[in-house]
């Protein structure tokens, strides 16, 4: 069993799945759309494989480089003059398969059709 | 200015969205389809209007009919034999204008959209 | 094994934790803890078991007492002018044994006393 | 007004403040006291400042480093057997003022404190 003594030699995961939501504090407007935007034009430079949806976006790479990406994110609008920023974020990570994003919704549908037949 | 004094007629928001991830605990798979297939199919029962995505489920309706549905879906889960079960919910409300869930991806594509023209 | 059939008579859980993270949005400042203050003071009045630490405040009861008093705080802060609120809930309902939350925290300290013994 | 074109430059944040609350699926039991504890041997090894309560665990340090030894919490437990891990982290950061997990907590005391005088 891996105990925690060789905490300089753990590695972080390979490969996970982040969903995040990031919110502006103190800004002068309660519409976000502006800033969500900015996120998705450099989620978009980043080459990781990403999604948006209402809620959030989802984006799947390396722990390493997930994680990079939503601090570049808040770096970004701290850069645009937004002093507090919070973000709630999801992330999964397995060692049993390989899932993308996609897959996890098609397994849930795949029952739903079931349904129907 | 509102204070807390009048705790008991405080009402709940008439109007929210609240995006949710549930967690089956102690289940013998790591894989939960099964489970989000079942919160599908009660959501779709519920009347209220939802959308599934790969990290969560978005549902929105008044605050109580909102929470009740979710709490149902924990309480479904353990009639099925799942003893402990964790979500997540991101829930927002506002006051400043009437918005459903996809207005908002629309607003950030609207800024997208922009970009390329 | 339960369906969701009998959607409109399934109850919610008798008890939860629920842990909670409230952002007011399109505020003047960045700073939150008048906001904080006033969900504590209804908290207090909802006779509801609760606390407070530095990402949140947990609290525990029914599902549909927490949920209605996180509600609430919603509704209050709405009524002082916020138009704009996002909270991010940790919740966990479980059958199998009843478990305040002050418990957990001392169920993980037992088993890291044992280190030093 | 700084862009996304320069994305590699961006950094990450130089301090941040995390929450984070890890559930192993899949496993035999229910509880989950055993891997928070370890959780906490290996964030007391980071020298890093954290908290635990029982919702969570707080983590503040540069964003780097958090998000570092939250990844390396999920490849411990990983390599521990535990084939499927989800963490809700809420992270925030803050370019008006540096405070610390503590100071939040107090600054809310000090208003409730108030009540009382």
């Amino acid at each position: 069993m891996a105990s925690s003594d060789n905490l300089t030699d753990l590695p972080t995961p390979p490969s996970c799945t982040a969903d995040f939501c990031l919110i502006p504090l103190g800004t002068p407007t309660a519409s976000v759309s502006k800033e969500v935007a900015q996120v998705q034009r450099l989620l978009k430079k980043s080459g990781l494989n990403y999604s948006m949806h209402s809620a959030g976006t989802t984006v799947e790479g390396s722990w390493d480089d997930v994680m990079k990406v939503i601090g570049q994110c808040h770096a970004m609008l701290h850069q645009n003059g937004i002093v507090r920023i919070q973000s709630d974020i999801r992330v999964g990570s397995r060692t049993d398969k390989k899932q993308g994003f996609k897959d996890k919704v098609e397994a849930v549908e795949r029952l739903l059709k079931d349904d129907q037949s």
